[in-house]
């Protein structure tokens, strides 16, 4: 599942660069429009569902720096779940193919107050969704 | 009321100066420092008054950009405030007293649900402390 | 020539609201859009011109705030050019076209040194395509 | 080495907590305090030296989130430096000093061409200075 977006140029920093912590928020973008093109509106699961999916912890590596105006690609898999923890994984492409950045975020659920839901038991609707996207 | 903050490599963009829309972001740094220091603490207004104060316009005029590492000074004033609009006004220094920026941002008093507050009845005191800060 | 794109997550703040500073970056993707449509490719000005477009000034007038999973729609027009400013005019919509927010940037043109350039005299191309945009 | 900051409020995002992605730039913030309190400034580096010091690798892990007013502390050491690559670690504190965070930021050197430089041959001062850094 590919996620298409220009990079901007308040995005670079005096390097020229893209600044890497925009990395963090492209994967983001990235996971909210795989889980929408997988039928999991993240704004549904918040207002409906009452439930988050905060980060626990993130990754990236960083290979070749993205530019201005630059159109990157970024791939997005599922690689872990098991009810508690999910993890997403990234690959961040130029438009020939090349592969600026990788990386992870991997997830928890919550409730509003941020007190750990089971998914499995709580919404089974969502568990299942997420079980047939773990890539194998 | 003087706010000082060292430019940070993030902010810059690859014009190699500060990104135009940091400002508007200092801006908000120098306006709570600025309440805390008159005795205002913006997160007791949140949470303990159940007020918010968003921005409803903000300006800003660059002369010099700054750059990464430089200390710059953040003067702000109340220009207007009349129980429903109040009226900031910032001066962006370098550290040898160059005018860098200067903006305003205009605010008004919601309740939680974004519903307008009239803080003269419901915020007296409030009210009589953001009027004893207005400049004459 | 509307430019549209989607809020992002890490756009808002913990009113729910997109802060208040990104419209004024929005402002910049618009600019660019608007500026690549009609044939201006401002990496190209950069990196072959030699020539930056740095914001003086910028203002932004908030009515209803943006949330996150919004598309909002940005309207940009050239307000005001006279070879040494130009004025670029944003209306930013909702998808039932509601305003949300409108702002103007202002620019100047210098060198890759920060001096001023004359456009009508060393830039004659970009200086007839903006004198072809600004909106009568 | 303790680095000390305010979360500003425009950092926060809509689950009422500081956004992810900041804590990476917190990173930066505290590994160039790091640097300049050990008498390395970046700013010297970049000018005087024509040598960049980029982010090849990040990773963060998150235990509490920030919120807006927090006054967090930032802990940072180097904790792997070869000559080619440089690793900084941080730790993230909150003022009753609960661990918020932990992370590593993956550094190389370059010019200013994004050539990779040797630093144990090119820049003696640097490479002595970060050696004796190096915690045992």
């Amino acid at each position: 599942m590919m996620y298409k977006r220009q990079v901007q140029y308040y995005e670079t920093d005096k390097m020229g660069i893209v600044h890497h912590s925009n990395y963090i928020r492209w994967f983001e973008e990235a996971r909210i429009d795989y889980m929408r093109q997988n039928g999991i509106d993240y704004n549904v699961i918040e207002k409906q569902e009452h439930l988050m999916m905060p980060v626990v912890a993130v990754d990236c590596k960083y290979k070749t720096g993205a530019q201005y105006g630059d159109i990157v690609a970024i791939n997005t898999d599922i690689t872990l779940f098991n009810g508690v923890k999910l993890i997403f994984s990234y690959t961040v492409l130029s438009e020939d193919d090349n592969v600026l950045a990788t990386g992870t975020s991997t997830h928890c659920f919550v409730d509003m107050d941020f007190k750990p839901v089971r998914i499995k038991k709580d919404n089974v609707n969502l568990y299942n969704k997420l079980c047939s996207l773990l890539k194998e």
